[in-house]
Formats: structure tokens, C-alpha cells, sequence
């Protein structure tokens, strides 16, 4: 078989381990030189295939891709766009077809989530279509753990444990002040459609916190929500609120919606903490303090969880074993075999399966009066924040890789994307 | 000479390590039973004294004790309440004399910031004014690092290295996106007065990173800064702001208290970093991300500093020491010998010295453009910050103490406080 290039780039928005996939992506294919050539990264994801501007990842030290294992973002650049469907985009697909002939690419990793997966599920089409032979894989990456089929998604795993982590330290702080300050502290945290990364937040209750969740799978009823706090608050002296900023009141309205879109046409949201937190001031008279983690949340590699850098990096070998079986339009997944003690396995599914489907959080996993997680959710979510996979610090602070980044000479004319 | 116990109180905002304190004055004293007998702690700070709830660590295990140093928050709880003068609050301190008569205590530690080494200076001034022998020693704790004489505050260290690193780590993620997303990343910090916490986002310049720090120390400028935003998004493509809490306009208003309006068209309750954060966005029309870490950054014992911990300890233990050295209204401090490779001895302060003083951020740690910090402030903060001094974990998430807490019988008739 004739040795080809193979291309990897990252989509969307980029985690704590990412960059761990993209070590396992690139490690593996190093191990394997009779079948692969270079790996070519895309720069700032699939735009990079497009503009023809490809990261020459053979120029990397061994060190500095063992380093992407431990290094937060999107080492290569990531974007937020979206190729169309291939009947209507014929051009950027021709354009890609151009790029890859010229680079002799045979190979094709795509790392990222939901929209990506359909991205990478029609570059798998170009095979069939357009008679360019190619294999795309799709590696799962997602701090919102909405993708089917997977057991879990890297990038949620170290999300979950950064949100209980500081969840649990803020509520030991509130505590400890709550007779003559704070009494609630609210916590923002990512999850636009689905709870799971609110639901994380949960998991503080087994230490005792008194803490509510607002899921935006649970319609916000501002009444019910007071009365909640209130009863926590006169039982306990205090509480913690983990909201959702996908949280949406029973008209279907997020209770902080910032007006503006991005590239996917997602809204893009912000402060329903600060909403949250107004009104148990307003309506209760409690001194509150609410936090907005934000980007904080995906970036915060110094606390990732170590089942979720394994999976990812595992996920990112496995893409590379699969090309080389001669899979197409696949996806590695998590088998999950047992909770306690934690067991997993490495499986497939069908790209055809997983592009444009959201797993949202199940019902069994939201405790029955909205506010909590049940025992099944607790269950699901704890190996999922275990262990911890600190990277190396000096002076104080983590030793993160910038890769050099070298761009491959380019062969073809610009081509301008839209 | 008779043993006396010892009170023990948390005053003000915790810390991540207020407890390392609290653990060094507990295991000092217990290494002493020739002079000193129980450690009663104030449950709820200075509160505690006044009602006579006081804590028995004595039943306490030395397990439990020395978990206390890897334990944000204050263990015993702590308050907001400050003493009046002894001329006007007469009742006050007659009471805190009956409470510590009744129960034998000799040594006062109060382990606070500026409010509350004034509180303990009068305490301290008992023994003159009322005739109750009695040694009342501060031990420095705050994250605003605003006490003077100490060349740094217990506290301080833990939440500019959670700043320098979340910042560092938002920083790769928003730089990883530039091309299509997030151009500008607001981190909001605490400070309502001084920048110390702020400057600690300088130390990623470092590191590559573009980065705008906004001081309460310099009249906040929107022209100019919106200007210098736009100047280091066209050069780097990205950049990250980090804003004092504290951060001021010329007229002296807060930016936090500038209200935007939200979707529902309700004033926002503070947060200074979504005033800037649109500001950037209205002005430039660049995509931006807020973030507000609010509790989260003071209570992150995950990621302390370990040169915090060390002196947090260390100062706990050395009020010990100058207790039983029959000092009395003082405070131990850090006293700095060398930058690099650095080095400390612990010092001692007056309270008529400490009490009520401010020290803000020096000139020299500014730079001329009011938007960054210079080398003698990296020089400063640099080995604040160094170490990791991880707790132990356990399914995930960290192990923190929650001590018994056992209550001391009452022997005194209840008192009201104010």
C-alpha cells in the first residue's frame, strides 16, 4: 500500500484535552510510518484545508507532541465553521479534494463535536461522490457530552470535576461566612442545551453542600426556585446554585440571552448567574455572590480529570487504528462495561449515526423535583472526574507547548473562503 | 507559671489557606502544655468570644487538625464584625473579659485583615485598660495583600496564582479560536481597592500572552483602553483583559456599578468584566467572553501556592512563639531577604503600627501606560506564587476537613450582640 499524508484538525471549541487527542492522533501515526506520512495539521481547523495553510507536524520534537497530552486549547488553531452540504458547497468540497490531492492526503481526522461530526461526515462522502479516495474519522471531543452513541465525550469529563471542584470550595467559603455574610453563591457554568455539565455540580451534595441545580432541560419557575433557596437557606444557613447558562424559562426564554449568534447560528449566552442571584437578593433579602466561570471551565487543564485525558488520548490512537483498518465515517466511542469498579472499552459507531443528534441529559438522571441529580446520575458521572493529571509546573506556573507551527509550502492558488 | 488556654478566632473573608494558619497555631500550641492548655476556637470569629460559642479543638484528632492546612475556608466559621473603640463599646469588652475569665483564657489569636488587626489591637489594649491579663497576637490573613509591613498576606499568594493561571489557561483557549470566535476575554478579579490580585494576570506577558490589566490604582480610561484593545487585537489577533473589581472611572464610580441592562431590561447586578467586555464588543464589534471568578479564586485550595501555605503555617506557629515570649498587640510578618532564588525570615509588627493601614500597589509595580505591570513587580509576585501544594483527592474531588466542632458548656448567662 502507498504511504499518504494524513490531515488532522480541530473544530469548535476547544478543551482541556483536546490537544491530548491530537497526541494520540499524531503519536499513533508516527508509530505506523509504512502506512502514514506526515501529519498534516489544519491551521485554525478545516479553514486550514481550505486556504491550503497546513501545519507541518513532522517538524515537532517527539517532547513537544508528548507535551500536547498536558496542554490546554487547540494547538493547531480551531474554528467555528461549518461546510455546507455538498450539493450546495460543491466548490469548497472541490477545493478540498485539490488541497488533499496536492498533499497527497489519504487520511482524515476530524476532532471536534455535533457540528463537526457532520462536517467530517461529509468529507467522508467525497470517497463516493466526487471519487477521491479518502477515510475520514471523526474523534469526539465535547465539553457539552451531548454526543450520541459515546458513553462520555473528552473535554466533559475535566469540565465536570473543574465545576464540582469549585463548586465545593465556594460552598466551603459561603459556609464559613454564612452567619454574618453570603448566604447563596451562584455558579454559572457552559451547557447550552443539555444539563451535563450542570449536572456535575451535583456531585458536591455527597459532601454535604446544600446546592441546587438548574438544568435547561427543567423549565426555571422563579416562585418554586425562590421557595427552594429559601427552605435551604433557613434549614442549612446557606446554599450553593449551580445554574446552567442554557437554563430557559417555561416560555422557552434563557434567562440570559446576550442577542448575538456565532458561526453556527447557536445564541451566544452569558449571565443568568447574575439574574439568578438578583433574585434571591430582590425576593429573600440574602446577601449573595454569584461567579461566571466561563472559559475558565474547558481551558482548566491544571485540574483535568485523568479518566478524561486517557479517553481522549486513547480515542485519538484508536481514529488512527481504525483509518488503518480502512473505516470510513466512523467515530471511536466509550463503551462504558461497569460504574464501580469503572470499566471501559473502545468502540465505533457510524458517523451517519452521531452528526446532528444531541444527547441530552436523561430524565432518570434529574432528580424528580428539578433541583438535584439522582443516584443514577451520580453514579454515571463520578469515574468520569477521577483521578487527577497535573502537567508540569515551573515558577508557579503550568508548562503549557506552543508548537512551532511550520507551514507546509504551498502548491495551489488562494482560494477564498467565504 | 499557670497554663491558660487559648482563644483562637476567623475573621473577614477566608482564604484557601487561612486554616494552614489556623493549623499552625493549633499544632505550635499543642507542642507547649506547659503553657498553654486547650485552644477554644470562636465559632463564627469574634462572634463566638461575645456569645460564648467557643470550640473545643482539644477533641479534635491530630489528624483532623493537620487536614486543616490542605482545607480552604475557615474551619470554625468567620464573620464581618468589627469591635467599636473601648470607650464607646464598653459592654462589649467587659463581656469578651467575662467569657475569657470564665473559661481560663490567657493567649488571643485572631487571625484576620486590616479591620481585624484593629480589632485585635484593642483586644491587646485589655490588659492595660481593664485589668485582664491577656496577649493578643494577629496573625496576617488576606487576599487583598493590602497589610502593611508583612511583604506579603497569607491568601494572597493561592489567588494571584489561580488568577495567573486561569488567565494563562483562557488565554490559549481564546488564542486558539481567534481566527473565527472569541477575540477578547474578560477575567474579572477581586481588589476593591488595590490591584495586587489584578497584577498577577500580568505575570502570563510572560508567556506570550497579550494582556490588558485595568488597576483600581488607574482611573479607567474607555477611550484609551478600547484603543489599546484594538491595537493588540490587530497585531496578535487576540488579547486578555483581566479587571479589578476595584477598577474606577475618572469621576471615581466603579465600573461594576455602571449598570448594563439585560435581556429583560433589569439593571445587572455588579461586574465590572461585563461593562468591559461589551464595551469591547459595542466599540470594536470584536466577539468577547466574560468570566468572573468571585469566590472561586479565593477559595481554590487545588491549585494554592505552595510558598503560601508554607508562610500561612509558618505564621500561625510564630504567634505561637511571640505569645510565649510574653509579646503582646503584635503580629508576625514576612520579611523578604531576596527575589531570586528567594528567600524570607519571619519579622514582627506593632498593631498601632498595622491597624487601619492601607498599602497599595507601589508606582514602580505599574507600568507608565497604566495597563501592565513591570519587572520589579514579576520580581515581587513570581515566587508568591510558586509551588503546588495539592490536597489529597478522593473519587475526584479534593479531601477537605469538616471538623466536629464541639461546643464548650456555657457557663455565662446570654449575651446580645449588636
Amino acid at each position: 500500500m502507498p504511504i499518504q499524508n494524513a490531515f488532522y484538525a480541530q473544530s469548535g471549541g476547544v478543551t482541556a484535552v483536546i490537544n491530548a487527542s491530537a497526541c494520540g492522533v499524531i503519536e499513533a501515526a508516527r508509530r505506523r510510518p509504512e502506512r502514514i506520512g506526515k501529519v498534516l495539521a489544519g491551521r485554525n481547523g478545516i479553514i486550514g484545508a481550505l486556504t491550503e495553510d497546513l501545519i507541518d507536524t513532522s517538524l515537532e520534537s517527539s517532547d513537544a507532541i508528548a507535551s500536547l497530552r498536558s496542554t490546554p486549547s487547540g494547538a493547531f488553531g480551531s474554528c467555528r465553521y461549518k461546510l455546507g452540504s455538498i450539493d450546495d458547497n460543491r466548490p469548497q468540497y472541490e477545493r478540498l479534494i485539490e488541497v488533499f490531492r496536492a498533499h497527497d492526503v489519504g487520511w482524515f481526522f476530524y476532532n471536534g463535536g455535533g457540528d463537526s461530526a457532520d462536517t467530517c461526515f461529509k468529507v467522508g462522502q467525497l470517497s463516493a461522490a466526487m471519487g477521491y479516495p479518502l477515510q475520514a474519522i471523526h474523534v469526539p471531543k465535547t465539553v457539552d457530552n451531548d454526543l450520541p452513541i459515546t458513553d462520555c465525550c473528552p473535554g466533559f469529563g475535566s469540565v465536570a470535576k473543574y465545576v464540582a471542584v469549585s463548586a465545593l470550595e465556594a460552598s466551603f467559603d459561603v459556609r464559613s461566612m454564612k452567619e454574618t455574610s453570603t448566604k447563596v453563591f451562584v455558579l454559572e457554568v457552559m451547557g447550552r442545551h443539555a444539563g451535563w455539565i450542570a449536572a456535575a455540580g451535583g456531585l458536591i451534595e455527597d459532601h454535604g453542600i446544600p446546592v441546587v441545580i438548574l438544568f435547561p432541560e427543567v423549565p426555571f419557575d422563579p416562585e418554586r426556585f425562590v421557595a427552594r433557596v429559601d427552605a435551604l437557606v433557613r434549614e442549612r444557613g446557606y446554599c450553593t446554585v449551580v445554574v446552567s447558562e442554557g437554563c430557559r424559562d417555561a416560555d422557552g426564554a434563557f434567562l440570559a440571552e446576550q442577542g448575538s449568534r456565532d458561526a453556527f447560528g447557536h445564541a451566544q449566552l452569558g449571565g443568568a448567574a447574575p439574574v439568578v442571584a438578583r433574585m434571591i437578593n430582590e425576593k429573600l433579602g440574602l446577601k449573595m455572590h454569584w461567579a461566571v466561570a466561563d472559559y475558565l471551565q474547558r481551558a482548566a487543564r491544571h485540574i483535568a480529570s485523568a479518566t478524561d485525558v486517557t479517553q481522549a488520548y486513547a480515542l485519538g490512537e484508536k481514529a488512527v487504528e481504525l483509518a488503518l483498518e480502512g473505516r470510513n465515517a466512523v467515530m471511536p466511542t466509550i463503551e462504558r462495561t461497569s460504574d464501580e469498579p469503572y470499566a471501559w472499552n473502545l468502540g465505533v459507531a457510524d458517523l451517519a449515526d452521531v452528526a446532528n443528534t444531541e444527547k441530552f441529559l436523561p430524565k432518570t438522571f434529574i432528580r424528580d423535583d428539578g433541583y438535584g441529580i439522582t443516584d443514577a446520575c451520580k453514579r454515571y458521572l463520578k469515574p468520569l472526574i477521577r483521578g487527577e493529571d497535573y502537567p508540569a509546573f515551573a515558577d508557579g506556573l503550568p508548562v503549557y507547548a506552543t508548537l512551532k507551527n511550520v507551514a507546509v509550502a504551498r502548491k495551489l492558488a488562494a482560494f477564498a473562503i467565504r
